[in-house]
């Protein structure tokens, strides 16, 4: 069948024009700003309440940032702003927006402070995005390092008794780890999702559900990925996991299986979803209409009302799991 | 949210505005051309090779024909054109177009037939559609009743130890169940895929799965809906269920449970699927296409790789449930 549009215009305001490849792939803008934090010349001072983390609820790369800062009890030290969840319509940008003007930012929209930290920025509009309160400005938005900061340069900051996600001796491990879950899980849903050839989009739900199955296994015999303490791995999977059969099933076709039907994966999520730091930053409704109501793909703005949510708290039985390795 | 478009406009070649009702219900439109078979004056006589069924392997309302004249051998008295299952997109109308112009009636498109028929006809160009090949005009196009008639008027010509689909003492009962698989199931996924506001949606989606939860609890006993032999129902309800996951559940925002997550239901589609006069005349490829491609709902025309269609062949021991009722 042929396209009846430009196979290289994206009609998704997720995707920007330079994301898409000759061949229908989807690829990733970088980060614009990656400003490093520390006690270094140059890099941006470990201070509380100096920084605001704008986020949606709806964004995987925002809500691993939620649940670093919760776990490691950063949240009392850096405030957050949180957009609509509903990218706007009355504009041409690929922007998000704030209900009210941000309380603390008083900006309506999220392209408001990155246009006012450089005028000239032409990426996407994306959240997570670090403002510095000193200057009013975007000082990182780096969301795939931004975790690794609140682990190691904030240290200083941690709660009492934080538990170590990014555990020395596992670096290596956690680091390879993280880039086949990046690869194929995070990002791989959205090369699937966004892909505007046939072979692109089979390629990426190839990728999908072969990492899905080697974790699948991995996990029956370990509670977490690397034993009985969750690292910095867990939480980049788990922002996945959570949104699969609310979202990622359906809008981004990739129906091979559900979660709920990978018994260890499935196990797996409820464990973490049941614990403060991922229940309490996990917004069902927030991730339920910024995937279904984008005008694009749902002209009529109607929300699915499955599936059932209520089964996220039933019981996992995880905790019985003898240590990975052992 | 506001909508964006006009609520009254359907997007979907599917619908037609007179289809839309002011509060976004979808009101299915009735048949125009309703002439009975049988050998009364003003019907339609019965003769073989007189009649051509065009069909669309995609629609629901046309795989219920072609079930049951396999069942009663009927089709080697009436010959079968089928239309690609993409609905053409270099038309305003919302019509169904022939890969190759129709071999024996020579038309490229459905509403070539339809207009021949009738100049001034207005509804949608619907399959299935009743041809008489002696005068070349559709003679019955009603998708509710059609099945009565190969059924009833249609019965000199059924084959030797045909079964009887609509048994003289049942038929009360069958009368007043396919009142509910129509309303509730058959039609019910549309009036959910195709409602234009929430509450419509939910009305909809409510009244589908309370409807499946009574049939799954009816075949927890009882192979078919009626005991050990397959009625008329079990025609009506199967070619709902075999769309549901690789459709509905998607495309149609029916998404509580797949089919495969009700046991009852799963085993009884599998074992009537597992039968020639249902897998033969069960076409998945039209019906992802069909469902899945059509240009307003997915621009890119990417068809979901997933879900997994072997498991229709695997076992389900439906043949050792004791007949309904004892």
């Amino acid at each position: 069948m042929s396209s009846i549009i430009n196979q290289h215009e994206p009609l998704n305001k997720s995707v920007s024009p330079l994301e898409l490849s000759q061949d229908g792939r989807f690829v990733r803008q970088t980060s614009r700003f990656i400003t490093p934090f520390g006690d270094q010349a140059g890099q941006l001072p470990i201070e509380s309440n100096r920084y605001r983390l704008l986020v949606s609820y709806a964004c995987p790369w925002a809500h691993r940032q939620l649940i670093a800062l919760k776990l490691l009890g950063l949240d009392k030290h850096i405030s957050i702003g949180v957009v609509n969840p509903v990218r706007p319509t009355n504009t041409d940008k690929k922007d998000w927006a704030f209900d009210e003007p941000d309380s603390v930012l008083g900006i309506r929209y999220l392209s408001d402070i990155y246009l006012a930290t450089d005028p000239d920025y032409i990426g996407r509009f994306t959240v997570p995005a670090v403002v510095d309160l000193s200057t009013k400005k975007v000082v990182n938005n780096d969301f795939l390092n931004l975790l690794r900061h609140w682990q190691l340069a904030w240290k200083s900051l941690h709660k009492a008794n934080a538990s170590d996600l990014y555990p020395e001796p596992l670096r290596t491990q956690i680091d390879e780890l993280n880039e086949l879950i990046f690869n194929d899980v995070n990002n791989g849903v959205y090369k699937a999702g966004f892909a505007t050839s046939q072979t692109a989009y089979e390629q990426a739900y190839d990728q999908l559900f072969s990492t899905l199955d080697k974790l699948e296994q991995r996990l029956a015999h370990s509670r977490y990925l690397f034993g009985d303490q969750i690292t910095d791995s867990d939480i980049r999977l788990y922002v996945t996991l959570v949104r699969f059969d609310v979202a990622y099933y359906n809008g981004f076709k990739c129906n091979r299986q559900r979660l709920i039907d990978f018994p260890n994966l499935w196990g797996y999520a409820r464990d973490l979803y049941q614990q403060d730091a991922f229940k309490q930053t996990t917004h069902f409704d927030h991730i339920k209409a910024h995937y279904h109501l984008s005008a694009t793909i749902n002209p009529y703005q109607i929300l699915p009302k499955g599936p059932d949510l209520s089964l996220w708290d039933s019981p996992h039985h995880r905790e019985q799991l003898a240590q990975y390795g052992e």
